[in-house]
C-alpha cells in the first residue's frame, strides 16, 4: 500500500464504527487503483421519509468523501418495498406508498442529497427495477441462501423472538431484498447507521453466494437528535432538517446540549479530531466560551445547507433577538409541537402554561398583564397575542423565569 | 344432526389420528347437505415420487370414503415445489425435476391413484396454476401471515433450531406453498400422514385471513414397511408398491411380522375393528394360524390391486414354491436392492453372502458345489447360477440356514 493510498484509506475509515474489514477495505481500494475503476459505494434511502435531517448527513459526508476520492455512490432508492409498506399491517410508519408518492418523494430527497453528495459521481437506482421482475420461484431460490438462526441472529429480532413478540416471516424477506440490492449493484462497500449491522453482513453473505467479492460494510455513529438522547428521527420530532430556513436550524443547533455540540462538529461538520480536542480544552480552562462554540457550530450547519452568508446573517439575527440581555446559560427548554404554533406563531397565554412558567391560564394572563413577560427582545402586554416563537426565542417571565424554545 | 349424517361422520373419521375439529367435520357435512353440494377434500401429492406404495393407500383408502358418500376429492400435484426442487441442495430426495419429467410422474401417479379414487369424484389440480404466476410482492404480502415463531412451533423445525442444525429459510416458504393451496382450491378437509398435521393446520390458519371457512384438518396413520419400524417409504426400499407384480405383492405380505399384518388389514384393507378383533382372539386362542390369517392378508392386497383372480393365483403359487418342505416360522428377512437383482436375479453365491448364510464366496461356492443349497423348491449346485429371487422366496442352506427375501 503506497503513501496516498495509505492516506485515502484513513480518511474513509474516520468516524466509522464498525468496518468489516479494515483489510478488505485497503485491498479493494489498492485493486481498484490497479484497475483504474472506482469503487461501488452503495447506500439505500428509504422513500416513505423523504425529509432529510442531519441524522442522514452522517452518512451522507463519508459518501461524499469516497466520491472527493473519485469513487461512486450507489443511491439506491427502495421503491420496490416502499410501494408495499407493512403488509402485516402493525407498523404505522410503513404505510403503503404509491407509485406517484414513491416518484415525487424520491425528487424530494434527491434534491437534498444533492447539497452534500455529487451529482456526477451519483448513480441513483429504484429497487424495483430488479425486485418487481421476480417471480415466486425466484424468491424460493434466493431464499435458500440464508438460514432460519442466521436471521435470528440479528439483535432485534434475537429478542423479540425470546420476549415472544411476533415477528413477521414477511420481515425475514426484508433484509434479504437488501442483501440482493447489494448483488444487483455489485456493491464494493456499503454503508448505515450502526442499527444496519446486521443487513450489510447479509449483502456480503449474498454476495459470496452469487460469487462476487463480499461488499466492505461501514457503520457510522446514529447521531442523537435535540434531546441529547434519542436517535435524530421524524418521528420523534427531535430533528434539523437540511430544508428548514436558517433562522430555524441556527435556533435548534443553539438549543443542543454543551455535551452534545462536539459530536455535531466531529459528524455534521466532520471537523478533525484534534482541532475538536483543543476547542475543548479551551472550553475548559475557560478561555473559550461555550456559547460562541456553539454560535460557530450554528453558523457553520447553516453555511453549509443555505451558504456562507446564510450562516452569517441568522447568527447575527439570533444575537440581535435572544442575546441582548443576561440569559443564564442553562434554561429549560420548552418543545414546540407543529400543531402548537400553525404559522410559526402561539398564544402568549397558551405558550407561558406550555413552558411551565404560569400554572394556569388566568396566572398567565395576570403575568402578561403585568408587564412582566418577554418573548425574544419584545414586551408582551395583550393576553390574546399570538407570538412569534421560532426554535431558540427565549421567553421572560419576571426577573427568574426563563425557557427556551427547542 | 340426522341419523345418515350421524352414520357418515363416523365412516369418515375411523382411523383418523388428529381430527381438527371433529364438530367442525360435522357441521361441515350438515351445511354442505343442507346446500346440496359436495365437500371439497384436499389431499396433495409429490410429483418427485411417482410410485404409490400401501402407504399412499392409507390416505387414499378414506379418500375413497369421502367420494363414496358424495364428496369430491381435490387431487393436488406439488409440480411448482417439484420444479424448484430443492434450492439449498442440501436434500438428495428433492432433485428439480423438468416440466415433462412432472407431467409424466403426474401420469404415473394418477393411473395408479385411480386403482383407488373414483375418477368421476376427482379433480386433479397442479399448483403451478396460481403459483407460478405470483411475484415477490404478492409473496410478501402473503408471508406477513405467518410469523416465525408459528413456523419454529413445527416439531422438527423447533427440534433442528434447538440443536442448532440450519434450517433454511426457504423451509419456511414451503408450508406456506401448502396452506395457500388451500386457499386456492377453498377445501373443506385436508387429508394428510400425521407427519402433516401442522401444514393442515397452517392452511386453515391461511384460510382464515382469506375469509374462508377453515379446513378440517384430518391425519391418518403412517403406515410401517416391510421392517416393521419405519415408515413405509420408497427410499427406505421397504415398500409394497401398488404397481408391483401380484407375485412381489404377494410375497412382501408374507414377509410382513404377525404383529404388523393387523394394521394392514385396518389401513390397507379397511376392514373393520370387531373384525380384526375377532380374528385376533381366534390366533391367540390357537384356532386360527397366523400364516394363514397372512395368506388371506396378502392374497386380499393383491386382490385389490390386479382383482381376485390374481389374488388367489398369487396364493396358490407361493404355496406350491415355497411352503412344501418345513420352513421354520420365524427365518431372517434379507433385503435385496433394486440394484443386486437387475431382472430379478442375482448370482447364487452372491445371495448366500449377502443373506449372511456363509462368511465368503469360496464358503458360498463350496456349499453350492455340495448340494447344500436350495432357492424355493429348485436344489442350486452350479456357483455360477443366476437364481430368481422374488421378495418372499426361502433360501436354504443345509438343514440349519435359512433366509427368505424381503
Amino acid at each position: 500500500m503506497n503513501t496516498s493510498a495509505h492516506a485515502e484509506f484513513d480518511v474513509l475509515a474516520s468516524r466509522s464504527v464498525d468496518l468489516h474489514s479494515a483489510d478488505e477495505l485497503r485491498a479493494r481500494l489498492e485493486s481498484a487503483k490497479k484497475e483504474n475503476r472506482p469503487l461501488r459505494v452503495k447506500y439505500g434511502a428509504d422513500p416513505s421519509a423523504p425529509d432529510i435531517h442531519l441524522g442522514h448527513v452522517v452518512g451522507l459526508n463519508k459518501l461524499r468523501e469516497f466520491q472527493d476520492l473519485g469513487h461512486t455512490v450507489v443511491f439506491i432508492i427502495g421503491d420496490f418495498t416502499g410501494m408495499i409498506g407493512d403488509p402485516s399491517g402493525k407498523s404505522q410508519t410503513r404505510k403503503a406508498l404509491s407509485r406517484e408518492q414513491v416518484q415525487a418523494n424520491a425528487k424530494t430527497y434527491q434534491e437534498q442529497v444533492f447539497k452534500i453528495l455529487d451529482p456526477a459521481r451519483t448513480e441513483t437506482r429504484f429497487n424495483s427495477e430488479w425486485l418487481s421482475p421476480m417471480s415466486f420461484e425466484d424468491v424460493i431460490r434466493l431464499s435458500a441462501h440464508v438460514t432460519v438462526a442466521q436471521m435470528l441472529a440479528r439483535d432485534d429480532f434475537g429478542k423479540r423472538y425470546a420476549a415472544q413478540q411476533p415477528i413477521s416471516l414477511v420481515e425475514f424477506l426484508y433484509p434479504l431484498v437488501q442483501a440482493y440490492d447489494s448483488v444487483m449493484v455489485r456493491a464494493d462497500v456499503e454503508l448505515g447507521g450502526t442499527d444496519q449491522l446486521f443487513n450489510l453482513l447479509l449483502g456480503r453473505e449474498l454476495q459470496k453466494v452469487f460469487g462476487q467479492p463480499p461488499q466492505i460494510a461501514m457503520t457510522l455513529p446514529l447521531l442523537e437528535g435535540l434531546d441529547g438522547v434519542n436517535k435524530m428521527s421524524k418521528s420523534l420530532g427531535n430533528y434539523i432538517g437540511v430544508n428548514e430556513p436558517p433562522k430555524e436550524i441556527f435556533g435548534k443547533v443553539m438549543s443542543v446540549s454543551d455535551e452534545l455540540m462536539w459530536r455535531y462538529f466531529s459528524l455534521v461538520l466532520c471537523r478533525p479530531d484534534p482541532e475538536i480536542a483543543a476547542m475543548r480544552r479551551r472550553v475548559q480552562d475557560g478561555s473559550l466560551h461555550p456559547r460562541a462554540v456553539k454560535d460557530e457550530l450554528a453558523r457553520a450547519v447553516v453555511a453549509r445547507f443555505h451558504g456562507a452568508e446564510a450562516g452569517r446573517a441568522a447568527s447575527e439575527e439570533f444575537a440581535r433577538v435572544f442575546s441582548q440581555d443576561q440569559v443564564p446559560a442553562d434554561i429549560p427548554t420548552v418543545r414546540l409541537e407543529a400543531a402548537d404554533r400553525p404559522d410559526g406563531r402561539m398564544n402568549i397565554v397558551a405558550l407561558l402554561v406550555k413552558a411551565g412558567l404560569a400554572s394556569s391560564n388566568s396566572e398567565a394572563r395576570r403575568l402578561v398583564q403585568q408587564g412582566a413577560v418577554r418573548v425574544g427582545d419584545a414586551k408582551i402586554s395583550d393576553p390574546k397575542a399570538a407570538v412569534d416563537v421560532p426554535a431558540g426565542a427565549v421567553i421572560r417571565c419576571g426577573k427568574r423565569g426563563f425557557a427556551r424554545v427547542g
